[in-house]
Order: C-alpha cells, then structure tokens, then sequence
C-alpha cells in the first residue's frame, strides 16, 4: 500500500528487517545508577506507559514502597507512602530509559541491572535480576524477606554473574532464544529451556570466578530453580530488538507494547515516541490455590516486549505444554501463533517452530491489520494480585484493548495525511 | 487373548504395568570391577546380543580394542588383537551383567558406571559415562585422545559425579525424562534438554563438592558441553524399567531389543534369556560431511533400551526438532509415534507428549503385533563409521528386521503349546 508519497508496506519490511538483524548480547552487569542513561538516585522506573503515583495500582504502589525501602529512603510502608506524596520521588517509564522489567517492572538506582548490547544497531538495553516466584517485588511484595532477596541477588549473584559473563566473553540471546524455541518455551512465560541454557553456558564460568564453591553453589541454584531466570535478559534482547525497528518514517509497525498495572500502552515505529493508552484488561488464566480472578489486578509489566519481539505467545505453538501453566489445550497453543499471522508483517528469519515445519515465528505487529481483522496481539502474562503486598495468584493469556490501536491508527492518518 | 490357560493380554498388561511402576533413581557412581554382578578383570562387556570375536563388526573391534589399551591389558593394537585371539579375553553383552552401553557399549573392569536403583522391584543397573562427540570408544575409535578422554572421565569426572549426586541424595530418572519430554526431547537420540536438566539438578552439588573451582568448571563444562550426557543414565533407568517386565509367564512383550554391529537381537517377556537374533540393518539417516552410506556399520549399541521403554522414536512427536540431525520432516516425527501406537499394549502413564494433546507414548512392544501387521519399531539411532578406529559418520531411524519377532513368536506358539 503506498499512500501518498509513502509506501507504508515497505517502510514496514524495513523495520521488521531491522528488528531481525538486530543480535543482542549480554554484555555484563552493572549498577543502574552507573549504566541506565539518566538514571538517578531519586528517580523509579516502572513498567508501561508513564502513570503517576494516584493511579498507580496495588501491585506498582507496593514496588514502589519495596524499592524505597530497599534503597533506604524510606523506613517504613507509610514514611514510602509520605515520600512520594511530598512529591520527592520522580516516576518514569523503564522503556524512556532504555530498560524493561516484568510485571511491576521498579527498577531503582543501586540494583544491578544486565547490559544488553545490539552491535548491529548500536542499541544498550537494560532489565533488572529475575527474583524466582513467591514473594517478589515485581509482583507488588515489600515484606523484609523481599528485600533480604533482593540484596542476595544484588550482592552475591549480581557480581559473580558479571564476572562470570566477563570469562565467558558475553553471551549470543538471539541464538540462545532461537535453541529455546525448539525446546518447548515460548520465551515469555515458558523460559524453563532458556533458563537451563543460560545456567549451562555460564556454569563453567561461575564456577571458576566465584570467591567459593559454596558461593557458586548458590549462584547455580539461583539460576537453576528459577525457570524465569533468563527473562529479563531476553527481555532486554527483545528491547534492542524492537527498538531497532523503532522510527522508520512511515512503518505501522508496533515497537512498544507495555502495561503498568492499569493502562495499556503501544508505541508504533513511525509515530515517534508518542504512547497510546487504554485501560489494561484482566488476564484469563488459571489461578493458584485459594485466587480467583476476583483477586487479579490488570494486567502489567514491560515483558510484552517479548509479543512485540515475535516471541511470547506468538510462538506458543512452539510451547504446547505451557498450557498446564496457563490454562487451554496444546491446540489452542497453535491456534494463537497461527492467528498472529493474520497481524504481522512477517515470518521471524531466526525464530522457528518446529511443530510448523520450522516457519518463522509470526513477527512484526502491523497496526493496520490489528484495526482492520479486529484481531489484537496475544500475550501470556503472570497475574498479581490487585492489592499492594501480595504477589503472584496465576498466569494466563490476555489481549491489549483494541482502542490503543485505533487511537494509534488515527493519529497515523493524521501524521502521514491521509 | 486368552490362550489354553494364559491371558496373553492380561500378562501383557501385568508386563507394562511393572514396567511404568519402576522408578529408577540415579544413586551414584563406582567402578565396574565393584559394582557390576560378576564383572572380572579379563571380561568386556559389549552390546547387543552374544558375539564371538570373529564376527564383530569395526567398531565393536576398535571398542575392545580401545578397553584393552585403557586397561592396560596390551600395549598397542597388535597386542590386543593377539590377547583376544589367545581367548584370554572373555566376552559377554553388557545385559547380561545388568549393564546398557550405547553403541559398542564396551565396559571394562576398571571404568566408572553410573547406578541406577529401582526400589520399586529392586533392581540395580549400570552405564558407563557418555564420552561426548567426535573420536569416542563408542563408535570404535581408540587414538590416544580417546584414552586421554576416558581417563578425564574416570579419573576427573566421575568422582565428582559421585559426591555430587550423594549430596544431592540421587536424582530421580523417570520425573527428567518426563520432563525432557516436555522440551524437545525423545529420550534417545536427542537428549538436549535431559542433559541440562541433568547439569541443572547436578550444578550447585558439583560446585560444593569438587576440590577446586577449575574442577568444578570442568566437570561443568563436561555435561554441560555433551547434549548426550545423560544418555547413559537414561538407558540404565530405562533398562531398569524394561527389567521389571521381563519374566512375566505369558507376556508377549518385547524386554530387551539391542544391536552388537552385527546381529539385532530381542528378548521376551515371557521368554526367559533366551535371545532372537537376525542380522542387522543399516541405518537411513544423514551423514556427516565426507562419509556416505557406504561408510556405515550396521546399526550397533544398547541404547535401543530407550524404545524398548516408550521413548526414543517411539516418543518422536514429542521432538520434532530431531529431524535437524536424523533427517525427514517434524510431520514423519509424528507419524513415528503414531504408527507405534499400532504395536504396544499401553500408554505410557508418566512420560506424554504435549503436542498430542499429553497422550501417553506407546509402551510396551508386542510380539504379536508386530508380526500381524508386519510392522517393526522405529529406532532413532548413531550411525558408526563400519571400519575400527574412525568414529561417528551420521544419526538416522533404523528398524529391527521383521524376523527376529517371527522367530520369537513361533517359540512363544512352542513354550505355550497352541
């Protein structure tokens, strides 16, 4: 389609291309304060669109809290609550600085954060330690155990992992996601092959830098019984990777999708960095014992990312058992990879299924036939629970509402004159 | 069925039931002199059925070779050539030492194995250490690296293995390979994610056990680096599993199927010992750059223990990335598993293929089935160079011949009289 003197079907063929050339490595660790661009001491990064503090839901405030906590700045939950309403704490998307973290996505300035770099594109891309299951910050958790996790990981893991990444000379994410993919994960919220590869590739390395045995022991496991461990870091890789395909004049291609626990926002490759907002959705999914989807909040976190990368659950039907995590049948796994083929602009060079007779994962979210199909992305997701404190009650699939898209669709027609 | 006074059906299902009730446990290691029943100084164990010296196949006679270097026994190839020919060397299949070996499958006095114990019906079986790829004993070479890679084994690896998996009070098999399953693997000829899973569960054990952080990183980057790594416990768990169906009067279940280079041979559930042997076919399959069909051995090795059990071709659905390395398409894989069905009494209750909608994998070969339809066993299987001393030339599918179930089925007809 070329619509005045722009052909939007070629603009978008330059993005997706961008966006699989781009061959993320991690690179190493570092101190956000020291590596995040325009990080501060006074400054949180969240997941999703920008959102102040009043309409900030339970499982956002409650990482808020945690990480003012944590950083010292606060004594207490209510001394938190009186610091942000005093206005001292600056709030900001993870996406404006460069970083993307799962579910409530706080990042602060003394936690350490992984070093993503694209060569290709000469992108750095950021994303905080994965803190496993149970009670975690991400999840809106801020009970001292919280916090105790979270120096274990920025004291002990953190140091020793970037030593270890140093030995190793970095580490290929695009081809560790690539060998995933043919391992039954999707790459979002099925990560245990990705995670045991990334343990098997730094293991020897770990072994060899830390002070002790006992110390690399608990590295190895850290990385070991999290089968989300190597989320974030394919997080950040599925960040260059979308930010590469970010400001081609003329693409409909989407570059954002993200969720701060109450609005939906997407960003698209040729509007700039304008975000669309609207209210995010309840996910559908199963629930832990004891939750339902009374207690779910809306759905959040950066790891949307990985949809807009041609991963997550647009490669579930590379992942049938995930269904016993998020609910629906190993067909309804292929059903969703084959529907986000009807939305992209093409089939991932690098990502392949092998239940589909190695095609590409559908890749490259097209704006234009999202509102046209009336067909939005699909995305697995975890659930939080809606109140502060809690943490996670399940997983489950969800959609983004279609309106970001039409919205989106608008001011492309508006932007481009036509 | 019921034949005179025997239930064949019933007998069969008495046969699988124990075969899926096993649950062998990987409980350590030791070396074979110790722990294998009746192992000796002067005895190699090989694989597949019973053979002389004079009709081994090249790489069983490189193996042998190779143990007798390894031992000690003779100083160069002359020399163990004519100790073999003075008879001062027994042989015997490692099955009748409660023993598997993957392709040659020779085991020696002095070398490692792992145990596996099936507390269940009180079995113990044994293995010896997967060597990893390229010149390797198993495929019949026997160069000084191959010695060197054998002592690094015996010497380095397997005692941290063995206080690794003491630590760790023993690593249940049946739960990983129900869980590779579930990442892309069948069990036999693609062992990805087990290995890791292996290394996952091993890892933090291994770095608090080893005498030093180098010995800990290579033993590390041993398991890590062989996705074959856990082949070998594999075989030995699944030969515990097919052990405990062995002995049921009048089950017409396959209990044994294994290769030595030169005959396939079978054993009966309600058979007794007693092998049925054929010669064996060669491979189809893709080959290594230079070597061509014409380089390949018949089909060699013990690990068709795998199939015997319910995984391995017979679980090829569950892997349709295997067709990378054996050839053919994800929808053979498929079928592979399907058209198994057609022979086996059961599915399997603990090992389900996702892709399928978690059905169980066929288990349970049956003799009668077999012969009725004229359908044989698929076998995913290494392709070993024909002459000694070279090595691997390829991967590919292999089936049994079709007489060694006709002439097993006519003994059946004569040991139950109808």
């Amino acid at each position: 389609m070329t619509t005045g003197t722009i052909d939007i079907d070629a603009a978008n063929q330059t993005a997706v291309a961008r966006m699989m050339a781009a061959r993320p490595q991690l690179t190493g660790l570092g101190r956000a304060r020291d590596v995040v661009p325009g990080m501060r001491d006074n400054l949180l990064l969240h997941a999703g669109p920008p959102i102040a503090w009043e309409r900030m839901s339970g499982p956002l405030r409650g990482a808020v809290i945690g990480a003012l906590l944590y950083e010292g700045l606060a004594a207490d939950e209510a001394g938190a609550v009186a610091l942000v309403e005093k206005g001292e704490i600056d709030f900001a998307p993870c996406h404006h600085h460069a970083t993307v973290g799962p579910m409530a996505g706080v990042t602060s300035a003394s936690m350490q954060v992984y070093v993503v770099e694209d060569a290709v594109h000469g992108h750095r891309t950021f994303s905080n330690l994965n803190e496993g299951y149970g009670k975690v910050l991400r999840y809106g958790a801020y009970s001292p155990e919280v916090l105790d996790r979270l120096r274990f990981l920025n004291t002990t893991v953190a140091p020793v992992l970037a030593a270890a990444l140093d030995r190793a000379g970095g580490l290929d994410l695009r081809a560790l996601l690539a060998e995933a993919l043919h391992m039954g994960d999707e790459g979002h919220n099925r990560n245990k092959a990705g995670s045991i590869l990334f343990l098997k590739l730094l293991a020897p390395h770990i072994a060899r830098v830390a002070p002790d045995g006992d110390t690399a022991g608990d590295v190895l496991r850290y990385l070991g019984d999290n089968a989300l461990a190597v989320l974030n870091p394919v997080m950040a890789a599925c960040k260059a990777m979308a930010d590469a395909a970010h400001g081609v004049e003329g693409s409909t291609v989407v570059s954002t999708m993200a969720r701060n626990g109450t609005d939906f926002g997407i960003r698209v490759s040729g509007l700039g960095d304008r975000w669309f907002t609207a209210p995010a959705m309840v996910p559908d999914g199963l629930y832990f014992p004891g939750f339902s989807s009374a207690d779910a909040n809306p759905d959040i976190g950066d790891s949307t990312i990985t949809e807009t990368a041609g991963i997550g659950a647009f490669a579930m039907a590379a992942a049938p058992a995930i269904v016993t995590f998020i609910g629906g049948s190993p067909k309804d796994a292929v059903t969703a990879t084959l529907e986000m083929y009807e939305i992209t602009v093409a089939e991932h060079a690098h990502f392949t299924i092998p239940g589909l007779g190695f095609r590409g994962t559908p890749v490259g979210i097209d704006l234009r036939q999202v509102v046209e199909l009336g067909v939005t992305p699909r995305v697995n997701t975890g659930i939080a629970h809606r109140l502060a404190g809690v943490g996670q009650v399940g997983a489950g699939l969800v959609r983004p509402p279609l309106a970001v898209f039409e919205e989106a669709l608008v001011a492309f027609a508006e932007r481009y004159g036509f």
